[in-house]
């Protein structure tokens, strides 16, 4: 999670204020699709730093990237569609794309992301009808797709008139020189469904995610969308336009991303030194580590850092079906300096005896 | 709907800000069913005012009552079940409560609400699994359910263990004496499913309702809100409940039943006066006015009052199966004084001829 101690809240708050006042419209009945302010200020943002051209009549601002899954695993799928999913990922996700029904078959993930000679084996032996994929850190490993994987997956969804479900749910945390573009900035037959969100840029409990597809795709999702909740919350809404259009959320960006790099090398510096029994790669974006601890057994380590104060994550509850591959998910984002220092101490001591090899 | 134009906009920015402002754990990820300060603040109000004794424990926030019914028809109810609904009442309702495959059976209303009889006949031939009502002012009919009839719904879900959805979405807008409390202050047996709202008691852009259920209903609903959209806008929840905890909403409410009083009156008296051809009584509550229209064309009556810039509906959109009533539902309460009297106006003007009778 980020670090909510680094948001603009008095500026969030002075949005509020000028999103509320003189506008009580926006607290009427209004579109499923969102505040047209915001899908406006979500299509610059989307083509001026993600090289995606969507209009923003392309855009519907969803709660979360949660509620864009959960439509289309309501509105686009059918009872017995399959869809392809990373072998380990983001269970809130296949619990959402399985609302309507779908089977979801996993499909493995190394370290170039998710493996599409895997994925086209499958689709040669039944219809894929959508995949779900999170290229730009594959969550929870952070691997970036390579730029040969993101070709060939766009050329097998096009052949297959597969759906792409691309998740960029942190594009602006990368460390490493500039980031990938997304899979939607090189669409050029409609096959991506791209699922933004608010969350991880600027803080989870606003719940703003939103959907860049095509028209009828769209519609599709506005309409169930309707019957869940009528539409979202204007004033929240267009608070966060008022933020986009003043540069706020850019600068609230640009200041994160340089103290999260300093806390991600900070973090891999201090897990080397002090934990060596942890085997990893510095990740080039994103707000956690991915470590793979031979011969430990992470959930125990999980359960006593928990004890000692520490929350880290285990691979179990990532992976779809078969081994864990025993590995820890460290998120370094939300804690400072003498913070993470402090937990690393304790999560190093935290370590069960290894087995043998 | 109701005037916005009412609105403590002010107050409610201010209350945003303290919100806002020294809580950024308001802006994490948070609990499914709300947040805890305003489901106690709702609890208290449920409980002073409408003699509902639910604790916080047994109340979930939701987005507007909307997202309740959804939570309902997906999460309590399983393809096949019966659902009985009112055979004129609120479509969206419907569809929500279908979008876990049950199937809905319509059940008479007329000037003492929904025919109790009929539903007792209708459980007597098969099994029906809930029943969904408006008591307290039928939507769209506004006739308040007869205390006899209560009683004997009560009665007929507890023997039946029939799920009584009772929507209450107007509670503070009675005009003629007190008004009678709802089904849940009467559920002795935790047969009822209360939801509200504060879409017509404030605003309909805030998205805000809930649910006030037994615990193991209510874990089943959150259960599946964290699938749709992980949790609510904390900051709008706690934003309400520092209003209720103030009295400011209860200060909006006393001043806006005053007005809408008033406009009841006004609008029932020039209806009287210049369209003849409507007939009703004055509603004891609501926002609107239903009348008759006799060898009217009702739906042509609502198109030509729209051409005039008059929005009035018609009674088809209404009705789940069968012929629509001719009637008008005449919204007076986001009119003053001096718009109100333009509209009938116009209404008046664009009656189109009567046929024989």
């Amino acid at each position: 999670v980020p670090d909510l101690r680094l948001l603009p809240t008095a500026a969030l708050a002075r949005a509020y204020r000028r999103a509320l006042l003189g506008n009580a419209r926006l607290l009427d009945y209004s579109d499923p699709r969102g505040d047209e302010e915001l899908r406006r200020a979500i299509a610059e943002m989307l083509s001026s730093v993600r090289g995606v051209a969507a209009p923003p009549e392309a855009i519907m601002i969803t709660r979360g990237s949660q509620q864009g899954l959960y439509l289309v695993g309501r509105a686009l799928l059918q009872p017995g569609d399959t869809v392809a999913v990373e072998a380990i990922g983001y269970p809130p996700a296949w619990e959402a794309l399985r609302q309507g029904g779908a089977r979801l078959a996993a499909v493995p993930v190394d370290r170039e992301g998710l493996d599409v000679d895997a994925l086209a084996a499958l689709a040669a032996r039944e219809t894929v009808r959508a995949v779900y994929v999170t290229p730009h850190h594959q969550y929870p490993t952070t691997v970036s797709m390579s730029p040969a994987r993101r070709l060939r997956l766009l050329e097998l969804a096009q052949r297959h008139r597969m759906m792409v479900l691309e998740d960029d749910y942190d594009h602006e945390f990368h460390y490493a020189g500039r980031p990938l573009l997304p899979l939607a900035s090189m669409d050029k037959h409609g096959v991506v469904i791209y699922l933004g969100t608010l969350s991880k840029l600027l803080a989870p409990g606003l719940r703003i995610g939103y959907v860049a597809a095509p028209p009828p795709v769209l519609r599709a999702l506005a309409a169930h969308r309707a019957i869940i909740d009528h539409h979202g919350d204007q004033v929240v809404e267009r608070a966060l336009a008022l933020m986009l259009e003043d540069g706020e959320v850019q600068r609230h960006a640009r200041r994160a991303v340089k103290i999260y790099r300093m806390r991600r090398d900070l973090v891999c510096e201090a897990l080397r030194r002090s934990v060596p029994a942890l085997q990893f790669e510095p990740p080039a974006g994103g707000l956690a580590v991915w470590a793979r601890a031979p011969r430990v057994d992470v959930d125990a380590w999980v359960t006593r850092a928990r004890d000692a104060g520490v929350a880290v994550q285990s691979s179990s509850p990532f992976v779809f079906e078969g081994r864990a591959p025993g590995c820890l998910r460290i998120g370094f984002a939300a804690c400072n300096e003498r913070e993470l220092a402090e937990a690393v101490r304790r999560l190093a001591r935290a370590m069960p005896p290894r087995g043998k090899g």
